[in-house]
């Protein structure tokens, strides 16, 4: 038998880590186990039955097609009935500035690996979705956090970094965003702070990728442009998926920006997948058409909004003092922060014997501060289980800061 | 706007090529052209109304689970059938050593990426596949190209090519091979040679990539073992797919292998697209738990045999004098050679003129030789097409040849 395979190992083999979040995901099978931790939708919002006529009349009309290869850059049908939402909802593109991908993952790792060489420098949010973080360092980025406060990253300590590193040499490649609903902190920029970003990335010649995946998750509020809409020099790459407003298990996403950028990305997804599932696009394209879409998010959005106000509701009643939480206008995570010293991985262990899951905030932060906070999810757990949850949850809490005072 | 996008891409992303047969296919929609050209399997084999069925019960059954993230190693109903099913076959392995992907195009992708540090070589046949080839070649592997014969990969050429460039201090990663109806040669490797290959692969400790899509589509002849059944050592990862067993429209391959060496593939997977889709992989793994696959598969054969008869036919009775091709024992392709100096490149264009078209050889040969061969599909047309379009090919030969004479 080979004795290790780590020597057959390349570079990028031997120092990629496991997803954190997906780790703990594997451990919590358990019936009983309350899950705030992964981002998963509810699956209430599944439109099942409307899917059963969908896929029996895709099959019906389209069979043959619908299970041959596809074409890279995604279902024909499937990529104009986006830009003509896209165009309903005010951003105006053409069909060369839109491609499907297999999940927004895919996106991320397809953008990482046409655009990052070793070494290179990426700047992300302090704290940002890890699985964004991951894929640029499969490809070797260096990763910089800038903080946030409450509109999202701060444009004087981006151009500070952008300064400071640029003194040193190095080389920039993009800006990672999450704008609306930001995981993990559930924060949305207004379209003033995203003017001022984009004014940065234009001064210094840094590329935006805008990740978008809960954008049309609003509870409240004013619905924010999307910088790819504010960007007046074609700098922004945005991202988007069905998980979150139809179905994570059909693996469909979709990227929008210059025809030039996204070439390359399709010549990168030839050797990646050839083409993502012809079957689930003209699913999900139907689906479209048939305007069910537009109904199942109107129920997902009604569903998640009387989730989060309860998820609140709760943690003002149980939460230790001492404790604050981000309220998110939309999406599926809220962000908790602990008084100085309380560490939420051992939280998290404690947590787990009282079946009940979260993920620790230092995941998300690159530079592995942060903690002293955790992402809640808030879009999966009935109410039932919300309040038991957050009852478990506060009762660690509040041991794990009096043994700590 | 952004002046040239290419001065944000990576050296990797600047360096990618577009597939040569994806760009072919993609000019080839008009309903009067006869293509020979892709790797498409006949529509007619996939099973529709079988699909109808099991879809539904799915969505009845399982619609939550099946829509929502799956884990990333694949549905684990899925994997034990793909066990058992392999252990009936006579290959015995554990669960571990089995996992899912989306395509078996994202494993030879992750493989690459877990393998290959840039200036690695990879031992490929002359010709091989090109998907597999651009893969290496994405993450900055040199190929080295071994010539076949009849019964595949040389293996005094190979092992004189290690010996070579282990003395010029070159690092070895892996022998990429594909045993059964290669493509696009056509050809099989006997026992005998397996055991050669593999004897070398242990002796100078390198893996084997054993890449086996077309292993069930067998017309004739005596099914050959595996590599991974010959090889104890343990050094062989083999690929496989429902592409062409079932539906390539369904995006789902599998994996088989070092525990090891499928758990560095998983880490990358995470990054890559978090997982398969969950709704595709339960409606194979129900399509195969209710035997349809096997009865499909009795279907697909038959046709594809008859295809070839069909096809081979038609080559005795049109082609002209010095023309030769591969006679496979089953697959998809096979594989063309003209007199000495005839160009392939120079007839597609000719024969697309004409509406029919091929993929020229030299796109499979790493070293670009192989200019007068030209892989040719037999599965995707019907039988009126197969002789129409070799008719018009085989004037277009005769036209070049007498013209290069």
């Amino acid at each position: 038998m080979i004795k290790s395979p780590e020597s057959f190992f390349s570079h990028s083999g031997k120092s990629m880590k496991r997803s954190a979040i997906r780790e703990i995901l594997k451990v919590l099978t358990k019936p009983e186990m309350i899950s705030f931790a992964g981002g998963l939708p509810a699956p209430e919002t599944f439109p099942v039955e409307d899917l059963k006529k969908i896929v029996l009349e895709v099959l019906e009309k389209n069979g043959p097609e619908s299970l041959q290869y596809g074409i890279t850059e995604g279902d024909l049908k499937l990529r104009r009935l986006l830009v003509e939402r896209h165009k309903a909802h005010g951003l105006d593109i053409a069909l060369e500035n839109l491609i499907i991908t297999t999940g927004s993952q895919q996106a991320l790792d397809l953008i990482a690996r046409i655009l990052i060489d070793p070494g290179d420098y990426i700047l992300c949010g302090l704290p940002s979705y890890l699985g964004g973080l991951n894929a640029f360092s499969a490809y070797g980025a260096k990763l910089k956090g800038i903080p946030l406060d409450e509109s999202g990253m701060q444009p004087d300590k981006l151009e500070s970094t952008i300064v400071h590193l640029r003194e040193l040499g190095r080389k920039i490649k993009f800006i990672y965003l999450i704008p609306d609903f930001q995981n993990p902190a559930g924060i949305t920029m207004p379209e003033s702070r995203r003017l001022q970003i984009i004014r940065i990335a234009e001064k210094y010649n840094i590329l935006i990728i805008e990740d978008s995946p809960y954008r049309e998750i609003r509870f409240e509020g004013e619905q924010q442009k999307l910088i790819c809409q504010l960007d007046t020099s074609g700098r922004t790459i945005t991202l988007f998926t069905f998980s979150k407003i139809l179905a994570p298990g059909f693996r469909v996403g979709w990227v929008i920006g210059n025809a030039g950028i996204l070439d390359r990305i399709v010549t990168a997804k030839q050797t990646a997948d050839l083409c993502t599932s012809a079957f689930v696009q003209k699913v999900i394209a139907l689906y479209i058409e048939k305007g069910l879409l537009e109904k199942n998010l109107v129920k997902t959005i009604k569903l998640y909004r009387e989730r989060r106000n309860h998820m609140t509701g709760c943690f003002k009643k149980y939460m230790p003092e001492g404790v604050t939480w981000t309220e998110p206008q939309g999406g599926l995570f809220l962000f908790l922060t602990m008084p100085g010293k309380t560490d939420s991985e051992a939280i998290l262990k404690k947590a787990i014997e009282r079946n009940v899951a979260f993920v620790p905030g230092a995941s998300f932060f690159c530079n592995r501060t942060g903690c002293n906070t955790m992402r809640i999810n808030f879009s999966y757990s009935d109410l039932k289980d919300i309040e038991e949850g957050v009852k478990r949850l506060s009762e660690v809490i509040k041991e794990e800061i009096s043994a700590n005072t």
